[in-house]
């Protein structure tokens, strides 16, 4: 062992670490398959398979003998690829070697209980069912955030999963600009009494249609389907299986068009992430996506920048209208309005641009409470519509609509704020864009998103994990996630919508 | 180590078999999404994920401290499921630990190479090209016989491989009462001059309608789409990723009816087999199915003992008739006739139910000699040639329809005969249902599928690999398998056959 130079040391470490993505690539198309196509019985041993497989990969990289490769490949004079991919493995490792194993398999198995809890209490409409077990939860991420250890507070080291490097102060710093900016937008609008013409929305449509055109929309936007694929489900996602193989799904509403063809856009843009990475770093860290604040950022980007824009439906609407003659006597700014109606409602999932990021900052402040002990779980549920009724002006009904409405605490914490750094990076990267390749929606009008696509591929894509999130953010737009591009975008967007006859 | 009592030895083997199995369900899994669903470029990273997999598991079952486990679980007071499970561990630990690893990647390595060569050949009716990657398979298939061991020839060693203590000796006595009987069969069929009225399968089949039709018999017959699916591929098969989730798969020709219809009646023999295994022991021997010629039995069984019979389309054909409506003219009996068809032809996987075990019979002869050391592969081409002209009287016209029509020499040998092993075993079981159940076309006629499912559920799917093949033939039906079964139900078919106006 102690013979090993650092490079053979490094080579160890590239073999393991491409060994143990390819046996997870795997979990992935398992995974996939579960939410897609497995029989509704298979479930039953199918945890078993993952339980197993995902100890072995946790097992083989918490041995002892990765820590000492680590340390013999730090102590070489290492290029800048191998730097990052060691800082990760090592971060990695160091992270996985604190958290006992008693611990994970309490958090998993707590999950798993709590998620089923969690769907009968919401359908219930009944927070005291699931309070026991997101209880039990916040204790196991508390106990979690103390193992890990942190910058400035416990909650950090929640955030620190998602958006490595990121603090809550900055978030909050962050958020706080945001949300004034947001709600004096939001009073602006309110005040406009505009007709968004939703109605427009409403009616029937065919399911295969529905597929149908959003093939076509990724067919024409350079979805490569040799490398990938589109399927159905129930909530959507985005999964690479391996490089060459990057699947995306969507729902089908037969009472309403946008959800499938933004939920479509919106994967489309994790898929490009995750095809645009560098084939040949694929297992190592340099060939992984970054962070999930960098993901969100192009899955907002394709659905919302580019797919809300007038531009995406100049170009697209009369084709939608072949697919869906019923658009045939509405004017494009009427459906493009309809599409960006501003709207506050009591679901996240179903927010508009605008007010999506309050539902986000209401998460994330009552996270950081929670997490940093100021605030119980006993109290969470009247802190959650107390805060509501301040951002929204209106109170939540219920537990449904309110405290109940999302999975992510049935198992994490931390997670909710990597939207809203979503939002704020697309901008921050559409803006730049717009510098230096001119204005964009002249490339949407053309069609020209290979463009768009090459420079984010280049930028971005290829870089994997080589930077940390924010440097990345940093070196390409020349400055770290700054509020003030996302506030911009949208008030441009807002006048522009207010202005629409 | 020593410590351990023979319980906790087996108890040790049981945890261990169970992890491998759940591993490899992710491997059976990749392999259905290989041939369903992946991007077509997917394919490039995928074969180093099944690699490098494969590969765990061999190194997890070779490890000598499962051959301790093994010696010491032997040595205790075993009930028969212990005894059955240690069997069939001990045999496939020692096997795996005989064949050198460079052989097993040699092995490996040349099928790859082989399968591609043998594509390019058969493409371009060209065996000359593909002849040195056959030698080199053989050459390695030899090596292993020699290490592996055999009771009377080398070719045992191989055929052991599928139908575990079965001798090339005993198939050949029953394969050459069959040659002959078949023959007498064919002369018969001939000499009728029998128009088997194959015209009224001709026109056009809406590929949809037959996918729905496939699902309308699958559902009536009592497959259980919540423990499984069907899709569709290029070359058909089964599989069962985990219990609970067994899948099969067809293929479409908008001018053939039938090739869908057989097709999936065939695999859903297989998936009931799966479908019907004890879940308790699975992961473990006693929990599998036992040998190919077993699981072929099922898949004839279903596909032409049931799903060819008289009685079968007398239950369906008006429901045909409703997907299909150019049947409206066509008489039941005609029907009947044509999907019966006996008409000798190159190719195996076309061949009717008389002439297939001939196209067998050729293969494992041939496949006999060249094992053996009898004869060359130089002059294997001719061997091939001469020896079909002998059993249908007519000479392949090129290699494409002669010595490269299958894929399975491009790894193999040994797998061929239980083929035919399997249509003899449906004949025996067939007789035997018959002489348990009453007439069981009485029980197709009125719809009984389940009373036929649970006989065989009984008798073979829960007994798994309890028994060896030949053990579990005579359990069931009293003797070893005897081809006078196949015989005589192939004659009463002809018979009814021929006798049809």
């Amino acid at each position: 062992m102690t013979k090993l130079t650092f490079q053979e040391a490094y080579s160890e470490l590239v073999k393991l670490s491409k060994k143990l993505s390819y046996i997870s690539s795997l979990l992935s198309l398992s995974g996939w398959d579960e939410r897609t196509y497995m029989p509704k019985d298979g479930y039953k041993h199918r945890a078993e398979a993952h339980a197993i497989l995902g100890e072995y990969l946790y097992d083989e990289w918490t041995k002892d003998y990765v820590g000492e490769l680590i340390e013999i490949a730090k102590s070489g004079d290492l290029d800048e690829i191998q730097r990052s991919n060691i800082y990760w493995w090592e971060k990695r490792y160091k992270e996985q070697k604190k958290i006992p194993k008693e611990l994970l398999i309490r958090h998993i198995k707590t999950s798993t209980l709590a998620y089923h809890v969690w769907k009968e209490a919401r359908e219930k409409d009944n927070f005291e069912l699931f309070k026991p077990y997101l209880k039990e939860i916040i204790e196991i991420l508390k106990e979690e955030a103390q193992i890990l250890g942190y910058k400035n507070e416990p909650y950090d080291a929640l955030i620190d999963r998602y958006e490595p490097e990121m603090t809550a102060q900055e978030i909050a710093n962050i958020f706080n600009e945001l949300k004034s900016e947001t709600i004096r937008l939001l009073n602006r609008v309110k005040s406009s009494k505009k007709d968004f013409r939703s109605y427009v929305l409403k009616g029937h449509f065919d399911k295969e249609k529905q597929k149908e055109f959003c093939k076509f929309l990724l067919e024409k936007i350079g979805f490569d389907f040799n490398r990938g694929r589109l399927d159905e489900t129930t909530h959507p996602f985005a999964t690479r299986i391996l490089p060459n193989d990057v699947r995306i799904t969507t729902r089908f509403y037969e009472d309403n068009i946008s959800s499938s063809i933004f939920g479509t856009l919106h994967e489309m843009g994790h898929a490009f992430y995750e095809m645009g990475l560098n084939e040949d770093y694929f297992g190592t860290p340099v060939g992984e996506s970054v962070s999930l604040g960098i993901h969100e950022s192009q899955s907002r980007f394709w659905e919302n920048f580019i797919g809300r824009s007038l531009a995406f439906w100049e170009l697209f609407y009369n084709d939608l209208k072949k697919f869906f003659p019923q658009f045939e006597n509405v004017k494009l700014e009427h459906f493009y309005l309809a599409i960006n109606e501003i709207k506050p409602s009591y679901i996240r999932v179903e927010a508009d641009e605008l007010t999506y990021n309050l539902h986000i900052i209401l998460r994330f402040e009552l996270e950081r409470d929670v997490i940093n002990g100021k605030l119980s779980v006993d109290d969470l549920r009247d802190a959650w519509n107390d805060k509501f009724e301040k951002l929204f002006g209106f109170r939540p009904r219920n537990d449904k609509e309110g405290i109940l409405q999302d999975v992510h605490w049935s198992s994490e914490m931390g997670y909710f704020p990597t939207y809203t750094l979503g939002n704020l990076n697309a901008a921050q990267f559409f803006y730049k864009i717009n510098e230096e390749l001119g204005d964009i929606y002249k490339l949407v009008r053309k069609g020209e998103f290979k463009t768009i696509y090459e420079w984010l591929k280049e930028k971005i894509y290829q870089k994997g994990s080589l930077y940390k999130p924010q440097e990345l953010v940093q070196n390409v737009t020349g400055e770290r996630t700054n509020p003030k591009y996302l506030v911009k975008y949208l008030e441009n967007k807002i006048e522009g919508l207010l202005s629409i006859e």
